[in-house]
């Protein structure tokens, strides 16, 4: 099939097209600049949400959950889980999630794991990617959820429009400290498995997190919200907080900032790249390349030294 | 103080000299590519032991105990504790832990937390860039501790010739599967807390991962190796593992191809920044990229076009 009757089919809501053209975005296919020239510029209506937090959070749970809820107002919605992968064999392992399955039964919904780290400019770049591909196919909502909390995932939370953070109630100090990073860059607060023992704790936690972080940009307070994904308690109240930011986010001129700031990184990683290419490609540069390498592997040079030398 | 005399310092084992030096290589100060020149050729020797795994499982217990044993061996120890950092405020949390602090007392022992990431290639180039410099200084053994299993924290990994890849029983199936991908770089297992119930389990559930994952690069197999790190407990075991797989390394060559990796790197991010750079400081370039910022952030241009346009 050709890169036009693709995206036909999938602007139609047609599965396997969909999830052909996110690969050759996620893979860095030869189609993928085209693929992302003939849709770019449609992007940037969906309602883009982000789910990160510790592992043992329950967010696969709450995600199925608020899938579940958006689907009774959009026609479309797609979930990314973006895996934390395996540096050679590349695996996804979120995506057969058993609750995810069961969503995979309702034709509106798309699912994807992202793994792959080949593409230019890492994990983040291809998330963005595929944010933007599926925005432009007609996803109306696009939830992206990551485990872990460190800054990988908080590069990958930069596409969301509205960032939630899942914590729940007992875990240890190891985590306390994580999250201390990722809670300055988080629009929503989210307790789950409220009805455990210590939530109250926890959200005194956050609440004393909050006041420690960086001042936020802009006015907007990040609300902290309990659910229990299993049973769907709180699953609305987090749906109604995501809507109450990404108004607050449109009104006070903060989403033009984010998309600004995505805009530069974008820009910067592919420069950065093809002049690498460029470079590189040039007569001679590979074994001049090669060279520095070497000096700097056995310690006869440094590598500021040799790039120098290089660019000489 | 001047660069050289605080050299001289470090190299007698001044710890506010050394630490004045890795801030500087940290911050990507201006002295900075002085220091790498003045050092980079001296470093090399140190056993340089990565520890990582998700938190909750005591590593820094474990990195505690291990400085012990390596303190009876070796005059100079250093530890790196990586963090998960604010993109904002680039706060460091590890380094107070207080088990840590009972071994500051110790002036042969170096502990620093690193959380910057402005250094040109993120953290896991200002983390070799330490890891090279405290070498240079004289300690014999660096450890390197991060929090987490994402695909940073495998980054920081490479720096480390032998990777302890610390798990605990009982931790869900979330922190299961985000092990998936770093056991692939382990070179050595260790199962802590092994006093807990369902340590076999959990050692049953490392030999299965390890059958699935990518068949490694030579003969090394990863030993499992048990610990209750708050006890002591299997402690020196760790100690002979990472000595085994040092010798195996050197025998083999895989060092060699590690200390390859590391300076191609080192050499190609080092490159790609300064070409940029270069380029952003020519003549009109800096304006010309706000642009292509602005068109690609309200969509009126894709990066891919904007970037092509750019370097026309």
């Amino acid at each position: 099939m050709t890169l036009e009757a693709l995206l036909v089919a999938a602007r139609a809501g047609d599965a396997r097209a969909t999830a052909r053209l996110v690969t050759i975005v996620e893979n860095d296919e030869p189609e993928a600049a085209a693929l992302v020239r003939a849709t770019y510029r449609e992007a940037g209506r969906a309602l883009v949400v982000g789910i990160t937090g510790p592992p043992g959070g329950g967010k696969s749970t709450l995600v199925a959950a608020l899938v579940g809820r958006y689907r009774e107002r959009h026609s479309r919605v797609a979930v990314i889980a973006v895996d934390p992968s395996s540096p050679f064999t590349g695996g996804a392992i979120l995506g057969d999630r058993i609750r995810m399955r069961e969503r995979f039964l309702d034709p509106g919904v798309f699912i994807r794991s992202l793994a792959t780290r080949g593409a230019t400019g890492g994990l983040s770049h291809a998330t963005a990617r595929v944010v933007d591909l599926l925005d432009a196919l007609g996803h109306e909502v696009v939830l992206v959820e990551t485990v872990g909390v460190g800054q990988e995932e908080i590069e990958v939370m930069r596409v969301a429009g509205t960032v939630c953070l899942v914590s729940v109630p007992g875990l240890g100090d190891d985590i306390q400290a994580v999250k201390a990073g990722i809670i300055e860059i988080a629009d929503v607060l989210i307790v789950n498995k409220a009805d455990r023992p210590g939530a109250d704790q926890t959200v005194a936690d956050l609440r004393a997190m909050q006041s420690l972080a960086a001042p936020r940009v802009g006015s907007w307070s990040p609300p902290i919200v309990r659910t229990t994904a299993t049973a769907g308690d709180g699953v609305a109240d987090v749906v109604d907080a995501v809507a109450r930011h990404a108004a607050w986010s449109r009104a006070s001129g903060d989403d033009t900032r984010r998309r600004r700031e995505a805009a530069r990184s974008a820009v910067e990683t592919l420069l950065r790249e093809l002049l690498t290419r460029r470079f590189i490609d040039a007569a001679g540069h590979q074994g001049r390349l090669d060279d520095a390498v070497a000096a700097v592997a056995d310690r006869s040079s440094d590598p500021q030294t040799a790039v120098l030398d290089l660019l000489r």
